[in-house]
C-alpha cells in the first residue's frame, strides 16, 4: 500500500514515503539513515496533542533519544525569534552534527524546523513528517525553508533538503477542513501545470472539499501524484534558476493577496486558488489557452470549496504595487506562470499592468 | 604581480584574487560575475573609515548601485541580532536574488555577511574583501559563515560559498599588530599541516611579528600559499565530512581557551598558537613526531610574537570539560589533529584525558 518516491538532486538524495496508517512505524524508517542518536521533535501544541505520543514512542522504540519543543500554531510565530528558541533547546540538549531535527506539523513547522536544521552547527539532519495536506504535497519537499520578516513572507531562509519525508495521509483526519481545502489548491495546481492524469482524476471525483468525500485509495494516489509532480520539477532545478518557477503558478497574485490582507483573512491555499483563476483568465486574454479550459480549472476550484474571486475592497493598483516586492521579481518586471494546456504552463517575464488590471477587475465584479 | 587561485567545488566555483595595491580596482573584478546592479557593503566603522570610500567609488565606477551598513567591530556583535539588522537594511533597499552582499572587513564581518547572504531570500550573491590577515588566509575561504550563540561560538551558521574573494595585502598596513600576529598563527598552521615549503619559507624569515618586518613579495607569497593550502583541503571536503577537519589543527584546545576566557583575554590566533603548541606536545608524547619538530614549530610561533603557554589560573579539568561542547565532538569523544611531520597531520578520534592533562600541566609551568 505504501509508495516511495526517490528524490535525486545533484548533491543529495532522499525518499518520500507515503504510507497510510503507519505513523507508529516512523522510527523504523529512520534507522537506515545513519543518524546520530539524538532527535529533537519540533511541533505545535495541536498537532502534538494528536500525534506527539505516537511519534515519540516510535522513535524511542527504534533506539533514538528523543526531545521535543513546541511552537504555538500559526504564521505569526514563523519568526527568527522562534528559531532562536529552537537554537536554545538544541544547545540545552547538546545536539551534535549527527543529530536530527524532526518536523511534526504543517508548512509553518516544517519551514521553521528546516531552517533551524540548516543553520544549527551549519547544518544538522532534518526529517519531515507533514501533517497538513499543504505540507504533504508542497512545503515538505523541495528544500525551501525559512521564516517571515515583519515586512514580508519567507524573506529569511535557506535551501536545505530533508533526509526523509514521511507521509501518513490518515493524519489528515484531524486537519481542520479549511486547511484541507487549502492543500487541495496545490493539488489542483499540479494538475494544471504538470500532470494531465491527475487533473482528470480530480475531475472524476464528485467532491474535493473534505477527506470524507474522497475515497481513501484515491486520496493516496492524489498525494503521491502531487509529490511526484513537485519532485519532477524540483529535481530539474533545485535552486529555482529556471523551470522550478512554474511551481509558483497562482502564487504571484496569491502572495500579493495574502500580504495585503495581513495573512489573516485568506490562507495560502485560498490565495493560490484565486491566483490560479486570475492566471487562467490572463492566459485566455493573451490567447494562450481556451475559455473552456479555464472553466475546467475553475470547476475543480469550486469542487474543493475554494474561492476564485476576492474581497472587492482591495484595489487593483495596490495589488500591482505589492507584486513589486515579491522575490520572483527580476529587474522590476513581474513574472507570471501561465497555462497553455491542461498539464502545461509557460513562464512569461513581463505581463503588462493593463492585462493584469482588466482581469482583476473582471474577477472582482463576478 | 597578482595571483589567482581557482576554487572548484562540486556545485560551484570561484576565484581568489590576490592583487597588491589594487583595492581601487575591486569593482572591475566583479563585472564579469553577472551580478545584479545592487551591492550592499557590510563593514565596521574602523575598516570603513580606511577603505570604505575606495571600495564604494570603485563599485560605483563599475556601474553598481551601492549601499552600505556598518556593524560595530568585535566578536560581541557577531550575533543573530546584527544579522537581523542586515535583513532590515536589505529589505529597505529591496535587494533582489541577483543582488550582492560584500564583506569589507575581518573574519567577524565576513562570517556575518556570508550568513546574511546565505539566508536572505534563501541565498543571494556574496563577495569577500578581507582586510585582516586571519580573514585573508582563513575565514574568507571555505564557505563557513555564521554567528555566535550566547553560549558558544559559531553555533549558528551555514555553509555558503562566495562568488569572489578579493585580497589586497596592502590593506594589512592599517591592521592592529596583535591582529596581524593572530593571522600569522593560521599561516604557521598551514605550514605544519600541509605545506612544507611554506614552513621553510617562514623559517627563512627573521621575524614574523609585523608587516614591516617582512619583505612585501614574501608576504604576497605567504598569503597565496596559505590560501592555496586552505583551498586544497576544502575542495576535497566542502562540508567537513573528513579531511577538512585537519584545518582545525590547534583549534580543539584553542576554542576551549577562547571560550573559557570569555573571548576577551586572548584572541583566536593566540588561542590557536597555544593549541598548536599543545597538539605538538601531545604528538610527541604519543610518539607520532619528534621533539625537534615541535621545537621548530614553536620557534615560528615565537618569531610571530605569539604565545605558546597560557594563564595558569585555568584548570585542566575545566579545559577538558569545555572540549565536550565543541562542534567537533563526535559521540562524546574528543578529536585531535596531530602532526606526524612538517606538512603532515593525522586525525585521531579519541585522545585520552590523561595525555591531554599531562601536556596542559607541562605548558602551564613553563
Amino acid at each position: 500500500m505504501s509508495s516511495i518516491i526517490d528524490v535525486t538532486l545533484p548533491h543529495t538524495s532522499y525518499n518520500i514515503v507515503i504510507s497510510p496508517n503507519t505513523l507508529e512505524d516512523v522510527g523504523n524508517h529512520l534507522t537506515s539513515l545513519q543518524l546520530g542518536k539524538k532527535i529533537l521533535v519540533i511541533s505545535n501544541p495541536e498537532v502534538f496533542n494528536h500525534y506527539g505520543e505516537t511519534v515519540i514512542n516510535s522513535l524511542n522504540k527504534a533506539g533514538f533519544k528523543v526531545f521535543y519543543h513546541l511552537i504555538p500554531a500559526g504564521e505569526t510565530y514563523k519568526t527568527l525569534e522562534s528559531i532562536s528558541q529552537v537554537y536554545d533547546v538544541a544547545l540545552k540538549h547538546r545536539l551534535e552534527r549527527s543529530s536530527t531535527l524532526l518536523a511534526l506539523g504543517g508548512g509553518v513547522i516544517g519551514d521553521m524546523t528546516g531552517f533551524a536544521a540548516a543553520t544549527w552547527l551549519r547544518g544538522i539532519n532534518f526529517v519531515q513528517v507533514p501533517t497538513s495536506l499543504l505540507a504533504m504535497v508542497d512545503a515538505s519537499m523541495g528544500g525551501k525553508t525559512g521564516v517571515n520578516h515583519p515586512q514580508g513572507k519567507n524573506l529569511i531562509g535557506a535551501f536545505y533538503q530533508p533526509r526523509l519525508v514521511f507521509i501518513d495521509p490518515m493524519v489528515l483526519k484531524t486537519l481542520p477542513i479549511r486547511e484541507f481545502r487549502a492543500g487541495m489548491a496545490e493539488v489542483i495546481k499540479y494538475g494544471v501545470i504538470w500532470d494531465q492524469d491527475l487533473f482528470q482524476q480530480l475531475e472524476a471525483e464528485k467532491k474535493l472539499d473534505s477527506l470524507e468525500n474522497i475515497d481513501l485509495e484515491v486520496m493516496d494516489k492524489i498525494i503521491t501524484k502531487s509529490c511526484q509532480a513537485k519532485v519532477d520539477v524540483v529535481s530539474q532545478d533545485e535552486k529555482e534558476a529556471g523551470i522550478r518557477a512554474i511551481l509558483n503558478y497562482g502564487h504571484t497574485i496569491g502572495h500579493a493577496l495574502e500580504s495585503l490582507t495581513g495573512y489573516s483573512q485568506i490562507n495560502h491555499g485560498e490565495a493560490v486558488a484565486i491566483g490560479m483563476a486570475v492566471a487562467g483568465k490572463i492566459a485566455v486574454k493573451l490567447g494562450m489557452w481556451q475559455e473552456g479550459k479555464t472553466e475546467r480549472q475553475d470547476n475543480l476550484i469550486k469542487k474543493a470549496a475554494l474561492p476564485s474571486t476576492f474581497d472587492n475592497k482591495l484595489k487593483s493598483p495596490e495589488i500591482l504595487d505589492s507584486l513589486q516586492l515579491d522575490k520572483k521579481v527580476k529587474a522590476g518586471k513581474v513574472r507570471f506562470i501561465l497555462p497553455t494546456d491542461i498539464g502545461q504552463v509557460e513562464i512569461r517575464e513581463s505581463i503588462s499592468s493593463e492585462v493584469i488590471t482588466t482581469v482583476l477587475e473582471e474577477i472582482k465584479i463576478k
